[in-house]
């Protein structure tokens, strides 16, 4: 089969690769960094930006879209948060091109077409948006704001890897204001619920809620929120982020709003985002060395219809009846009328794609009434009565949905491994990977030496944790929760 | 009223700009030329969007997304493409800021972080397309490609007006790649349709489907087709152009296939798109003084409920019931509790924000079991039995749509005129304006000599233009069919 890729035993990270490219997800390109999203992935993309869209305005929010460029005098307003994205961005600094005098055909920069003030490509858009709302709220009656808005950023990362990071990518990010402390919290918190839901129901991706320690914060916010999850090779993936920003902004770009007692006042607020990096945790949650798997909900089509050996009038009438029907379901279906190519190339192809459900049909079947079902996700088929396949194949896909969630959670909860000394720090972080839960004394100082150490760091204090004194696993200093450590992507 | 704006005989331009803020579509950003998209604005979009989307998707397109970057050695490549955007480009030479030694706080580009090879913004995205594409051609079994994006270009215009001309715009940009010339050419017109049916059923703006002069075609395009509307000053907009690209960038780019006698041969090639632009075309075409119109279609929400004088338990409830039994028909509500605002000012609010039917729902209406129902395209007012306006509304809502559409039908029809004199082309442009039919010899030295003297271009050759000699209204010479001068936007 011309479609074989590396299997994770042998080579976690060319497994992933191979599966990006040989599942048609995404493709290098031109630009240092950046990739083409294939139509294939493009589709996944599309399900899960709608899904999240739905959740985000069911929760009162709305969409808006802010400019690209932001001027290097507004970038560097929120010191923190400049300093955190001043070293990866890309910059403009030239608005025309001109003909090559000594080349023809060729164009240089004109360097008389100089930009007064650079203009930073968006890394993310607090600054140009806080910079807007000065403009939009006067008093409380102004608030709250709760603006989304689907976009491209740009951070020159140095090492990248097809959706887990590259120079540009797709996201979201909320950018709210409120008028109290309180609303602003309570506003990260809704969105950080929202995200954990995403990944447990849609993407079937088991998540540890928690909150970031102050190292591992979103440059410029005084709290972030994050759910993590756990990759089939033991590494951890920040999944979303949302985050209590204080009154940072609103300091920087002097946003302020006239209360109800006619006091001027800072405003509060929370960004918070999810990007096509989920593209990557999908993959490595569940996928296998077949290729990909995809959770039901998230599938561009949930069922594919293979007339066996070759699509010929009789069958494919059969196979347009079963389609139809099962569309009226709102179930996805795609009918392979391709004529050129063979059942078995089809299948593995199928496989590589991650398609939920593949229905086989032949002649026999037709004669005995009957269909073939192959799920996907456990590689199982069962020869189904030709009257029970729609609502057969209905219940399917829950089951395949609730299975790879369940799969995931075995072993996500299978590898959280409580530890007590540094000693068995080292050895599970080594040998088994996962999430480590451990007494951590609070201290950066802590964190930044198991990090230089191990390459450890601590994805997240969970929100779930119970109170429990112990003893740092490297300081030896009181603490009073266990932190989860890992590696991450 | 805080809302009034400038009327549209006093100042055209300034009425634009007062609905664009008024209505809150728009507001002006920190980047020069560059707009923020506000929701209301946003939201109209994401009904354009989703309608295109729909109708590409079911003419066999997918969407996929390709770098916001493209190398100066790609962008050049393809030179009459080159030339027409090498002057209004953004352009990223740098990647890193660094901290200002002379001034603390603030940063600095690092001009060690200098880009071996300068990036552009995209202004439009073929050259980037065509490279990855040759990748991905092999066979004629590679073909068709029928790719669409969504995504957002940056053409560094001199004058800017909030949608119809702003430096970042978003858009889609449709690449097809086929095996031969008559199928680029049937796509190339099958988008063309599918935007005229856009623009007039669903905007309810009548256009002119034709083709563009030598002169005004993309650059690098074979050959150009635009759907052209009329603008209520008389002027022209160029709504969507969709562009049979022969063998170009094909050629440009080295991308070929072997055909089905394996054979090597360059691929044929469409690209098309629309913009933000539209909303542009949509404010001119139907909004009046009291601010903006628009067509149900494409109204974020088509019924307003006020309750009058305001909100009580009693008439929300009532405003309840209406506003589920229209959304049950897929009909887009919002009930208005605010409070603080007495009636008249919420009219004039809605008014400004164009919602096509407003009820106003009062203690006697309970009483009589009426209610009022007030269009916004014609301002008339009706007091409805309460049992009959669900239907009632329903049906209305199509009512204006179609109104709205013969409305601009009319105007636009009485303002093609013909002209067979240049005298009579100048004095109707000056003091009618409006759509010009007239003979052309078809050389691009008339047509620029004519742009020069009047400013009018030639906006199309129009597709049903029916065959008629005569004499070109500047050179005299011998002409075969009229064509379409109009000023333009």
């Amino acid at each position: 089969m011309a479609k074989e890729i590396t299997s994770r035993e042998e080579n976690y990270s060319q497994w992933y690769n191979d599966i990006v490219k040989k599942a048609g997800l995404a493709d290098s390109s031109a630009v240092r960094g950046c990739m083409v999203i294939k139509p294939y992935g493009y589709a996944i993309w599309e399900k899960m930006r709608d899904q999240l869209d739905k959740m985000f305005k069911e929760t009162g929010h709305v969409n808006a879209y802010f400019p690209l460029f932001v001027p290097k005098s507004l970038f560097e307003a929120e010191e923190k948060n400049a300093e955190g994205f001043a070293k990866e961005c890309a910059i403009v600094t030239h608005y025309r091109l001109k003909a090559d005098p000594d080349n023809k055909g060729k164009l240089i920069v004109d360097p008389e077409a100089k930009l007064e003030e650079e203009l930073i490509v968006r890394p993310t858009s607090e600054a140009i948006i806080w910079n807007t709302y000065r403009d939009w709220i006067q008093s409380y009656r102004d608030l709250p704001i709760l603006i989304n808005q689907w976009a491209n950023v740009v951070r020159w990362e140095m090492r990248t890897r097809p959706f887990l990071r590259t120079a540009e990518f797709l996201w979201q990010e909320g950018h709210t204001a409120h008028s109290t402390k309180s609303e602003a919290i309570a506003e990260a918190r809704l969105i950080h619920d929202v995200y954990a839901r995403f990944a447990e129901e849609w993407m079937a991706m088991p998540v540890i809620k928690g909150f970031k320690s102050e190292n591992e914060r979103f440059a410029g916010a005084d709290d972030t929120f994050t759910i993590e999850a756990l990759m089939q090779d033991g590494k951890a993936l920040q999944a979303g982020t949302s985050h209590f920003l204080g009154q940072n902004f609103a300091k920087a770009f002097n946003v302020t709003f006239s209360n109800d007692k006619n006091e001027n006042e800072y405003v509060w607020a929370t960004s918070w985002g999810v990007s096509t990096r989920l593209i990557g945790g999908l993959i490595m949650t569940h996928s296998d060395d077949e290729g990909l798997v995809l959770p039901p909900k998230l599938a561009p089509f949930q069922v594919v219809i293979v007339p066996i050996p070759k699509p010929d009038p009789e069958l494919l009438e059969k196979a347009k009846n079963i389609s139809e029907a099962l569309k009226a379901l709102g179930i996805s279906v795609k009918i392979d009328t391709d004529e050129t190519k063979r059942p078995g190339f089809k299948f593995a192809e199928y496989e590589m794609m991650g398609v939920p459900v593949r229905l086989g049909l032949g002649k026999r079947d037709l004669e005995n009434n009957t269909i073939e079902v192959a799920r996907r996700d456990t590689k199982e088929k069962t020869s189904i009565a030709m009257d029970q396949v729609v609502p057969y194949v209905s219940s399917l896909l829950d089951d395949i949905q609730e299975n790879l969630f369940q799969r995931a959670k075995a072993y996500r909860d299978s590898h959280i491994t409580k530890v007590d000394s540094y000693d068995q720090f080292k050895d599970v972080l080594e040998n088994k990977g996962g999430f480590l839960s451990c007494h951590w004394d609070g201290t950066s100082e802590t964190e930044e030496k198991i990090k230089e150490e191990t390459k450890a760091t601590i994805r997240c204090i969970p929100l779930d944790a119970p109170s429990e004194s112990g003893k740092c696993i490297y300081s030896g200093k009181i603490s009073e929760r266990r932190v989860i450590f890992a590696k991450a992507y």
